[in-house]
């Protein structure tokens, strides 16, 4: 890796994933049981949600199968709701176990790999859009995951 | 400009201002005046400090003046108050009269300029961390940006 705007951008979601464990240290697992706002999303769901989203990143970016593909049907496009179909402490650890495995696969990612495109667009699509590839999607996950800290912290 | 990952960096930028307009567009003024949760700050408070924030990145990237040095002691490590010194629609073009300077000036960087120093580093610190340009503090207002958009969004 020996470009220095790729290396950045991975620096940077690493910093907030930094960030969003700190925060998670910092609110109790019962509290993250409780909507961010009157009738808004619990830190449960946005939890379950971010380790979900980041899990699908895997396949998104072409490197690997979802470790806990159990989770999706759960926490992405489906409303949050009273039942829980799993504890905080077991979504811990599916968020740090997939923070894990992504950092294994950024650090193994070349430049140009970051620039190809990712597996949710058509190679007929990625030429005419060409800034549609790796790089992007990590871009896009890394406000996805400020703009959900942005909503954890309300629960600190 | 030729350089693809600093472009997808900028149109990145962009794309994120035109969520927070499109966003402030299906809040009513009157709405922005409520806490986003209760003893939360205020739409109008975040909306503020955007603009602020945003103002203060034309000096921090050596391209300008702030447009509006008045309004950073409103915003800016001050905490949200009952008092309020301007109104949401004085906000909203400083806001995006902001943007427009922004837009102008970021478009007529090189990519070289882009990885040069901000003006809050010094030149012996900035030898030693190259990472600290013009790019890292654009990726990170970025993200301070979806970090206020998801709070701003509990308003809708």
């Amino acid at each position: 890796m020996n470009n220095p705007v790729i290396n950045q951008t991975i620096k940077s979601w690493f910093g907030y994933i930094k960030q969003a464990n700190k925060l998670l240290d910092q609110i109790s697992d019962e509290d993250l049981l409780k909507p961010i706002a009157p009738n808004k999303n619990t830190g449960y769901y946005l939890l379950g949600h971010l380790a979900a989203v980041n899990d699908l990143l895997l396949p998104l970016l072409g490197l690997a199968e979802p470790l806990f593909p159990e989770i999706k049907s759960h926490f992405i496009r489906t409303p949050d709701k009273a039942e829980r179909a799993f504890t905080v402490a077991d979504l811990k650890e599916k968020w740090s176990a997939v923070n894990t495995e992504l950092e294994k696969q950024f650090n193994s990612l070349t430049a140009d790999e970051w620039m190809q495109k990712h597996t949710a667009i058509s190679d007929e699509d990625f030429a005419k859009e060409p800034h549609r590839n790796r790089l992007n999607v990590l871009l896009s996950r890394t406000n996805h995951l400020s703009y959900h800290l942005g909503q954890l912290v309300l629960l600190k």
